[in-house]
């Protein structure tokens, strides 16, 4: 097992990565302020995993209320957070009883909601099952509930005591959902980690293939640049965290326009970081060859790199309503290089069209 | 005009109290990071003041998007949050746009809320029309929606960037809501303010009849009080925050079982604290002469001192989903004396029956 820490001042936390920490009530048990839990998953991974955790957390003393939710992106929402109300009023869940979220990131981000917002607040454990929780949305704070009008449109920041990451509940997950978790590791690469890109186009076969010493490093590596972003800049104040939202403004856009769920949040951002790319390029800031090397390391990871053909004007209309607008302008996260990203709002439709245009003729 | 500061580390903020404040737009304005703002006001308070503050926000070149939403405490629910952020959403509120309560409890509760939640945080500003919002509700950063099943809890601690009491607003208020205000400061003198507390029972007509100077000081000593506790207890995890809860426990059970808006928040408080008093009495922690003193000073502002007869079983039933529960024992806040609270969790069920049978012995 390894430990990557989230350093945040007061509320610092472990992130677990390794094999067979399901059966680790311990791991959980030594985090909770009183040994009573709700254990929240969705109706995928709660046949697959509920009962083996819960077992587990018994056996460490822990009481466990079972909640379980339908899965689905479409059910992020907040119907089902109030069915989660529900069930902690029912079971007389208190202020130091603890959320626990099993699954991805529609349980993780629910859960944490929901954590953030029962009672004004109580404690909080991810165990993301996903790759893409894994690396990404277990780590960091993030969480929210989608709104008709917009992805994660309510929500909170509120940071978990823990985030255990049992790679064996990689071996259930379909090639789809590994590839979706790859999107978001070839992100931490391009922002910010030349040698971890590097190290990703010589190992991306093994990954696909789920080799279990190169997920490892790549999970390892992703929590740690995660982390450290999030240290920076916990509440997205700064610019720095903003940068983690590379493709995240056009796949926001693709998976509201053809509805959440119709594409997996992973693959949205692997279509969306390859306009980042184009945008980049048509600015004239990014090589030719290095949009190229994304393009193929994306199509090598089993990604989509071409965007939906919603055209210029429902883009716009689309990311108009997205989170990162400020004084009416779109934000834009860009490249200058692989590995190094920058936040403008300088962006002109001119070459928002060429990259769009472009992409949609790769279809 | 008085400035209270509520002194939190790196969050701390004015509480403004005095007169023709609403008129100052330029006490607002200073505080926004944008100058962009959503007005947030009900059906009662928005006839009467949301032009003129409006207005006032115009003139120090805030632009204001008007949101009135049905006025009442049954109306304090997730429908009527969502019908603030569908309106924010269509009016492209940013993440550094601000939100600004105008009005009672509920809209100052809701919109923190929904300022806490919307886009993950964005900045929030409380003006409040009330007497109990302007000494109680909008201090502090507690902000919450009911649910069914219990009052407040779903929320978040989130703090505003100033608060804007203007005393003016208190000569349209129904004397009922004068009443309802007097409640909360008379806990004041109650947990932790003898002189205070004297100084009640010398000026609680001169209050009743809405005489300025009175009220001006009135307010500005529950601040300070209020400012005090927050500031050392931020979060409820200390206790001390907690002893702002007296009369609280029973009264959120009185207004659960009357329904919400039945009495005022105020009115169950006071009934509330005549039963925590009468506890405390039954466990011979408090004279029955300063019980007599409490009882007289809260009739003697026209509040009610008689719960309803809902028998000591339902009491219990409408206490257990409190959010004050832990290690499923039911904490209560009792009077050692006049201005000395304390937290308890051993209260005999005796006791209870005693207090609750004497309180409704009264009607």
């Amino acid at each position: 097992m390894q430990t990557v820490e989230v350093a945040l001042t007061g509320r610092s936390y472990p992130i677990y990565i390794g094999d067979q920490l399901l059966e680790r009530g311990d791991l959980v048990a030594h985090h909770l302020p009183q040994k009573r839990a709700a254990l929240i998953s969705d109706t995928t991974v709660a046949p697959l995993y509920l009962e083996k955790v819960a077992h587990a957390l018994n056996a460490s003393g822990v009481a466990v209320t079972p909640v379980v939710i339908p899965a689905g992106e479409q059910h992020k929402n907040w119907h089902t957070l109030n069915a989660v109300f529900d069930a902690l009023i029912l079971n007389r869940c208190e202020r130091k009883s603890t959320l626990i979220a099993l699954g991805g990131g529609v349980i993780g981000d629910l859960t944490g909601f929901a954590a953030a917002s029962y009672l004004r607040g109580v404690p909080f454990i991810q165990i993301p099952t996903t790759l893409l929780a894994q690396v990404d949305s277990s780590v960091g704070g993030k969480t929210a509930i989608n709104h008709p009008r917009g992805k994660n449109m309510i929500g909170a920041f509120y940071q978990p005591l823990a985030v255990i990451a049992d790679m064996n509940t990689l071996n259930t997950l379909p090639g789809r959902e590994i590839s979706a978790g790859l999107a978001e590791i070839i992100k931490y690469g391009l922002i910010r980690d030349v040698p971890f890109f590097k190290w990703l186009e010589d190992n991306i076969e093994a990954l696909v293939a789920r080799d279990s010493t190169a997920l490892a490093y790549a999970i390892q590596r992703s929590c740690e640049n995660k982390a450290e972003v999030v240290a920076a800049d916990e509440r997205e104040e700064l610019g720095e965290r903003a940068l983690l939202n590379l493709g995240h403004t056009f796949g926001h856009a693709i998976e509201t326009g053809l509805g959440y769920g119709t594409w997996l949040h992973g693959e949205a951002v692997a279509a969306g970081m390859v306009i980042a790319a184009r945008v980049s390029q048509a600015m004239g800031m990014l090589k030719s060859a290095d949009v190229a090397r994304i393009t193929t390391l994306l199509e090598r990871a089993g990604l989509p790199v071409a965007a939906p053909d919603f055209g210029l004007d429902r883009y716009m209309e689309l990311m108009g309503i997205d989170k990162k607008v400020e004084g009416g302008k779109i934000r834009f996260i860009l490249l200058r290089a692989i590995g190094s990203a920058f936040l403008t709002a300088d962006v002109s439709a001119a070459a928002l069209n060429t990259a769009l245009a472009g992409s949609a003729a790769n279809v």
